[in-house]
């Protein structure tokens, strides 16, 4: 087995704005767009398209350029599968939780349904949770699994490592904490929302040198290394993969930073017209979504 | 809204014998058979197939018969997506684990890849639960959603039931202890053998009158009626459809009744060699399977 040999560096999924019907994915021509950031500030992000219509099958480069009418989250509903995702993962958010370091990943799942589009697809707060009033986000760095996985060792895991986008774990708190299992009050529709950008694990060899912030109406809540994770890329996928298929186009959420709404003082959730942004840097870049209510 | 108008009464998914590279649906031809335990016993059973290839759209029974070659669970891995589990969802259970009856349903995910077929097929236990021995099994009623259902009410619930079929919730016991999530300790592949015969809502108008029996080697390790459920099927399937779709062919284990091998006295786990059976009377009859190492 070898690393993934990719075809793009980054990759998204959009609809053009010459074909309304139809979803292409491609590679932004500026390298270094913020493609998130520019659609949010209402520039033209202009994309060249790949033949495939799968980031898990780019095929190859177009000679066409296309700009984006809308962005689509990198993989569809259809793709990702049951979406794996790990809680406490890093160090300073479970001292901030006041729950102690696990031994192994904390694994709970979230249901394929729950997957969302980056803006201007809102981030939608099921009844529920506006009831209580415990909306939270979780700002997160996302694994895309490219090949079927099981069973594999941590020296190997790179291998089947397609890339890296970000995530928000939204949230709903007082389901979370009223019960023992998590995959309820993070479940919901739309509970899932990533992108916008895929980027190649060619161009991000080592996971941990990336940084993440979680930024609500412009003000940052989140800020934190990657090296802070408890448990690596490498260390996720053999453990999740132990006597499990983690087939092509798996998504591993992993897990978020100090700084969430339920750990201020005073708490800080989110509701309608809040906007919730998750910037992981470099390549990746920032994830926005407006929160609206059911 | 009205109940799911069903063309059949139980249904079966299964390679005929006539053809090896073909999967059909049908009724079996003996509307009281008891299709797992008289395969387990080496009867053939004949089937009148169906004309459509799912249980989701099953289309019109058709006028020849077909004899099973291999059992199939009732809906395949790409049907089921995400499954929903119920914990804890039987008084007499949770008395037996000494844990407090919930006052709402604990959910936990299994992946669609867990999904099994009932016998010949195995339940293989990973290596991570040989290496503990504390492999056990959870003898599990399951409703089939037929139409995709969101935000439905108790009153309505009843009419996104397509069916109901037989599982058994595999667990590994100190990875679920260990850890605070159920899903990695449950979703292992092959944990969520299901079937084999799905039965159409019309014959079980209310599944609390239900019985339920789980047998290690022969031996009734749980044996317990469905009115001991803490949360009926309206109340499940209103409570996990807020702001939540379960897509048409959801599963949802409805949670086990007292008996589990890690209640016993001395415990009763399974390994290699070991069959287990669930059954579920009246009209779904048995699901077996024997037990594997990985």
């Amino acid at each position: 087995m070898s690393k993934i040999a990719s075809t793009f560096s980054r990759l998204v999924r959009f609809v053009p704005k010459s074909n309304p019907t139809k979803v292409l994915i491609g590679e932004p021509v500026d390298p270094k767009l913020d493609v998130g950031l520019a659609l949010y500030q209402g520039k033209e992000v202009a994309v060249r398209p790949f033949s495939g219509t799968s980031v898990l099958s780019p095929g190859n480069v177009t000679e066409t350029t296309e700009t984006i009418a809308r962005i689509l989250s990198p993989l569809a509903q259809s793709e990702v599968g049951t979406i794996r995702c790990i809680g406490l993962n890093y160090a300073s958010h479970a001292k901030e939780m006041t729950l102690p370091i696990p031994e192994v990943p904390t694994l709970f799942m979230k249901p394929a349904s729950s997957l969302a589009d980056p803006w201007p697809a809102p981030t939608v707060l099921p009844k529920i949770t506006q009831q209580d009033n415990t909306g939270d986000y979780e700002s997160e760095m996302v694994i895309v699994i490219g090949r079927d996985a099981k069973d594999v060792s941590e020296s190997e895991a790179l291998d089947y490592v397609l890339g890296y986008t970000a995530a928000n774990d939204v949230s709903s708190r007082t389901s979370q904490m009223n019960q023992s299992q998590w995959s309820f009050s993070k479940g919901f529709d739309g509970a899932c929302p990533i992108g916008p950008v895929l980027v190649s694990a060619t161009l991000i060899p080592d996971a941990s040198k990336l940084q993440i912030r979680g930024l609500k109406n412009g003000n940052v809540m989140q800020n934190c290394p990657l090296t802070d994770l408890i448990f690596s890329v490498p260390q996720l996928i053999s453990f999740l993969s132990q006597g499990t298929t983690l087939p092509a186009g798996t998504i591993i959420l992993t897990g978020t930073p100090p700084g969430v709404g339920a750990a201020k003082n005073p708490k800080e959730f989110i509701k309608a017209g809040d906007e919730f942004a998750v910037e992981l840097l470099p390549h990746v870049g920032t994830l926005i979504n407006k929160i609206a209510h059911q």
